[in-house]
């Protein structure tokens, strides 16, 4: 157990730490089963209450190495790591950890808005690297985003290797998949958000173009970047100050940097 | 031809965009090839007077992919590409371009300590994943970084995964590789440079501990972080804003905000 653990240990992977998830969602597969791997992938995983799981495959040092103990009931398989590594994509890093589980409920975009300023919303068009979409969702834990959104058909769907790369966080930051991300940039202003859109051809920086109060962050695919329509439904493009020898940044890289700015306005 | 293209297009793909590397290295082993694969990687690779060629698989939309054009006497090998498939890593998204080449010249730490304060350097300690220190570079040469230092036996080699990921920053950032990063940090507070080692327990944040001088960032792997005796030789030890809601942050989107912040001072 480590000093994280609370006092009753036979509940603490379950039932701690989710946020509600509900509504009306759009278009998001609810069948088919995730398979995740890696400790804090995992973790988090077990400790959502809204992740609905089918089973875990485990050596005993890492079910040892989990923060919390499993309930007693639960389904779980013990195996050699060589074992584990033919569940799971060649060389990912499993750490003893195997879970299969259901895909998380869909949630709906009006039940994330909260307004509030220290919560900057990202929007995502066209990224589809699954390295990229986990290490985003990281940062916007990180950053206390309230929520990431995508095209449902531009997106990767939740993977084994997303959430290793999102380290705990695709169990934290509520995921909304949208049909159409034009419309879906509409309801974010009228809730109030400035839309910020990252653009390298932008003649003002993201630091000056940024508002007081809640923001919109809107990135898209390196290399074409945001489409045309969804750079007309911004407010505002800013771009990151980087030298003329790069033209662009890594996306979760330019992502990390625009949640930082937000958070140190 | 692009809108970069210049008066000369036959040389333009070699003696551009070079900087001076010399002096003595330590440990990088100069024998065996480095196959570079992706636009961004070979056109850097192509316009670097550093780099030794030694020949060039590609398509004919490949070839006209490339800013510039090759000189009469290159050696180039048009195939197809599912045959440059077979030449690189599974999957790996190669456009069209794979180039075998020699590894860069060794370059030491004092040539590339300008003491500029607009230009930080970054150190890694045992950050080993190619992807991330390709980022890192990439984002070390979107923010003008002086050069990016490792130590010998922690670090990838160059190859053609890190190179895609540094989407060509591989050929513009002086990569210093040293047998012992300690001693190398005592050279480089030597030369002015105010050490700043992240590290997520730190009281101060990045942004009040940055000095107005040269500075250098020093970030260690994600998980064990910096080893002790690398944050005893750092000047300050600060943190990022982040929430507790999550350990760390991916270690290149750490840099990535580290350098951004360095250059909004």
């Amino acid at each position: 157990m480590s000093s994280r653990g609370d006092d009753r240990p036979k509940r603490a992977l379950r039932g701690r730490a989710g946020r509600m998830r509900g509504g009306r969602g759009s278009g998001r597969g609810s069948s088919g089963a995730v398979r995740l791997w890696g400790r804090h992938a995992v973790e988090a995983a077990l400790k959502n209450p809204e992740r609905r799981h089918r089973k875990l495959w485990a050596t005993r040092e890492g079910v040892a190495s989990l923060d919390g103990e499993l309930p007693a009931d639960f389904p779980v398989e013990y195996a050699q790591g060589a074992d584990l590594a033919r569940l799971v994509a060649r060389d990912a890093p499993h750490q003893g950890l195997v879970l299969d589980c259901e895909p998380l409920p869909e949630i709906w975009l009006d039940d994330v808005l909260d307004g509030d300023p220290a919560r900057p919303l990202i929007v995502l068009d066209q990224v589809t690297d699954p390295h990229n979409v986990g290490a985003i969702l990281r940062s916007a834990a990180a950053f206390g985003a309230c929520a990431l959104v995508t095209q449902d058909r531009h997106a990767p769907p939740e993977s084994g290797a997303l959430a290793k790369s999102a380290s705990g966080a695709l169990e934290l930051v509520p995921w909304v998949r949208v049909v159409n991300l034009a419309r879906a940039l509409e309801d974010v202003a009228e809730a109030g958000y400035w839309r910020i859109g990252l653009a390298g051809e932008a003649p003002a920086t993201l630091a000056e173009a940024l508002p007081a109060g809640p923001v919109a962050l809107v990135l898209g695919a390196e290399g074409e970047g945001m489409r045309q329509n969804i750079a007309g439904h911004c407010d505002a493009l800013a771009r990151l100050p980087i030298s003329e020898a790069m033209e662009s940044l890594n996306v979760s890289n330019a992502a990390a940097i625009a949640l930082y700015a937000a958070a140190a306005r």
